[in-house]
């Protein structure tokens, strides 16, 4: 039987239409790589992208030459652009403002043919460091009301290069899901004088049946409503509405987790394509209590969205339960998945 | 330089980002017929499918056998059962119910190779009276909320079988975005005393630079603030909340209209896959003034829905003012259409 169930913080509704249900390998999604011909993303084409606003390096290198680790470049086609004001104006019943904002580009290592789950500890903890400073260096910028920080991953996912990167854009409103999510918490902390997010963490942990994985700082879950198929969070244990609010000392375990996650969905699901999108809350809203960050990983498996998007209304056939149960199951062995990588070099 | 532009109804903002912009052509998106090898929507096939909800016939012929011109089935893999009770509950913090409703299937016309631009006119509206009538049939059923008739049109829109057909979803709820809109609709409703859908045909048609189409009864727009390139909308010209609520004599003027937009589509976009959404007013909200019905077809063109989905946010590279153009471009012969679809036979 279908059944119905509620995303509590946003109060959206999805069908669990278990029935169809499929495992894993009934969505058959492997993307391959095709190589770093040209890749502007690679170490000597530095030229080939827009100057670099920040990177990390080991040697004493000068800027946009190689010797770096992780590189942050301005987008070469931006959505948004970093020079102008806002001009918000009207035209008769229509609203409209200039398309200001920043649109970064954080290339994750240099290594053509690695991605986030290979990377060693260190490489990926630099992805969350670059995070960080990016987004407390435009959080100064007092047109920016929202940074949203996304990861394409493959092709239909909509990544336009296969190159380890994810992507940073700031902008002048806050996108609409974000204050639905925003106004869901709110208004749960009105009525419990509680974290919605808490609430769900330790109601998920009780359960115990949609965890994948868990460490000292964070958690990784199935959540209740998934909209699609795998659709997998990673939310801190301890409050805190921000990724630059969270101690220092937690960013390893924040790396690993997000490595071991991504590594498990690669390894149930073929290197499927997927997008992730880090939730946080809004620059100028200060309150801290109401608002908790995660991360939200979403493959793309099924290719229902469109209509589903138009209506806000899911159709997932696999249950979170049973993805949760796959995704533990997967045997993680660092050299296994990095031969899956290396095979198509 | 990019525009934000804000949807009046939901408030959603859009990036119209028109310096990547891109012309029809850059989409390349063309999907071929298969053919109708073991089609379980041909005549012929009748017992592939559960039994007939509905038939339109010219001869007086058996439920289940061919002679008809169209037929409604139930989905044989619904995404919601019909029979049971709703059985709301509560596991902790989160909601659930049983997965009941109704999901059928609109098989538009016995021919596998033709689609909705390509029918004759009286095959067109029968396919609206159809809607109309198993509307006004689930419409009794105390259970339901919503009634949500779409289609899915070419693989990458979510289609599973080529033969035109379309559907329709009774849910026990009515959907996250249908709340939006009918919210949008009544603040403004509330603050002005008119509805924002008639105000916003009014300016269309005064600005003139979206309208792709119109006529006596029906108008043809590409929205303000589009999600997506070439989004398409049709909408009454007099206020009406729900499909079934026009004239019989409108009905004739929606069926050419919806059949011209959809063959200006197909022509410009190399039949992109498409969805369309028939956008009503819930069936126990008996407030007609402040929600205006209409049809949102959203062709896929783009690949970059995946991330725009999670935040809310779009960035759309094809301004409607510049859609508008290429679609009132289009040559619209008849006989041209059909041959793009005879072609592959």
């Amino acid at each position: 039987m279908p059944e119905l169930r509620k995303d509590p913080i946003i109060g959206r509704w999805v069908i669990i239409s278990t029935e169809r249900g499929k495992r894993p390998s009934d969505f058959g999604v492997t993307e391959k790589r095709v190589g770093n011909k040209l890749c502007p993303f690679c170490p000597g084409n530095e030229s080939a992208t827009p100057p670099e606003i920040l990177s990390f390096r080991t040697d004493n290198g000068k800027p946009d030459s190689p010797g770096w680790t992780l590189r942050v470049i301005p987008n070469k086609f931006p959505a948004l652009r970093i020079e102008g004001d806002l001009n918000r104006r009207g035209h008769g019943i229509f609203d409209m403002m200039t398309g200001i904002g920043a649109h970064e580009v954080i290339i994750e290592t240099p290594d053509h043919f690695i991605d986030f789950p290979d990377m060693d500890e260190k490489a990926a903890q630099d992805v969350i460091w670059a995070y960080r400073s990016r987004i407390n260096d435009l959080k100064k910028d007092p047109r920016f009301r929202y940074i949203m920080i996304f990861k394409n991953f493959g092709e239909a996912a909509g990544a336009s290069l296969e190159h380890a990167h994810s992507q940073l854009i700031a902008t002048p409103i806050v996108p609409k899901r974000v204050l639905e999510e925003l106004e869901g918490a709110k208004r749960y902390y009105q009525f419990k004088e509680r974290c919605i997010f808490c609430d769900i963490v330790r109601q998920e942990i009780s359960d115990g049946v949609r965890v994948v994985s868990q460490n000292d700082n964070f958690i990784a879950i199935e959540p209740f409503a998934p909209r699609l198929p795998f659709e997998t969070w990673i939310l801190p244990l301890e409050h805190y509405s921000t990724l630059e609010d969270i101690p220092e000392k937690a960013i390893p375990d924040l790396a690993s987790l997000l490595k071991e996650t991504l590594g498990r969905l690669a390894i149930a699901l073929n290197n499927a394509p997927y997008n992730f999108i880090l939730h946080t809350r809004p620059i100028m809203d200060n309150n801290n209590k109401e608002y908790h960050w995660h991360i939200e990983i979403m493959p793309k498996l099924t290719k229902v969205a469109g209509f589903e998007w138009g209506t806000g209304f899911y159709i997932n056939p696999t249950a979170p339960e049973d993805a949760a149960k796959y995704l533990k199951e997967v045997q993680l062995k660092p050299s296994e998945s990095k031969v899956i990588v290396d095979n198509v070099k």
